[in-house]
């Protein structure tokens, strides 16, 4: 599949370099969290941490859960048929998640 | 402060090999996120993988703050005076902000 | 407008009785929390109480946004236009009020 | 048991009637949640108000266990032996059971 087509498929692609630079970072503040541990850091300062990479993968799931809606589930909605329902099942089971995790 | 020492103070010292080893799975996730978005992975299975990692670092923010609460707020809260206070007032704060993130 | 349009609006009319049934019992909880206080009961079994009702309340969150994709949001979508995106972004806001919540 | 004793073991009773007011409005929302949907409201202001009331009760949970790591807990690791690590051991699942609720 190309480019192109996944854009047009999967959505998010507008915005896929800064996702990419997001989640870069996200990547170095887990190997941040790691160091910290290695180095005995103090306990409240790694929770600190964790909040904040917390934080910034929920920035990017709702990011990702709103490029889907707007993409994916519209484009479901607007075709009909069974393909609808389960586009929203599938959301409405990936907000659940995102809620309880 | 040798690394004993530290240990000694920070408390989860025991269980540190094995938060090393959970961090470095939690660093692949993250990379692996960052790959699903590179390679325009479906939506909602990038969405899982975000959870998924949420609730790993969830589970590592709980041991360390149950580790801090078994060792250092009890050391402070035997010592007494305003060190307990202090200690309790940041256990705290870092669980507030917790909660929330 | 009348209930019936109401209900063909909002669409979670379908399960308004398990809706309310569920909420009368949130109620209770909720009474039964300031009733634990004014008895000066154990602290711990206050915040498991609490942890039940944000449970139960995020499941009829869940379920009510649920029902909202599902009739609203498919609506607009097929109705397309600036409707359609502005459904989807009051959706989004929801969501990330629950998640952040 | 007297209320003086239970204020002196479960240490919130400072704060009670704080409590005991911001419980009261918790009740409030939760009755008014309940005829938000019997008025058939429209979904995102139930789920705004639903967030809201989760809110609002995190806020109480945080404060009682704050009161109680201040009071029970630092209690418990004065006393010391295995009462305290049974008080952090219990005080671990409750923010456990914040943290996924």
């Amino acid at each position: 599949m190309s480019t192109t087509e996944a854009a047009a498929t999967h959505g998010y692609i507008s915005d896929k370099d800064r996702y990419l630079a997001r989640l870069k970072r996200i990547e170095g503040q887990a190997r941040g969290i790691h160091r910290m541990v290695e180095e005995d850091t103090y306990c409240i300062d790694i929770l600190t941490q964790i909040s904040a990479l917390t934080s910034a993968l929920e920035k990017v799931a709702l990011g990702l859960l709103d490029d889907h809606l707007k993409h994916c589930v519209v484009g479901a909605a607007q075709a009909g048929g069974p393909e609808a329902d389960a586009k929203i099942k599938e959301a409405s089971a990936a907000i659940a998640r995102l809620v309880r995790s």
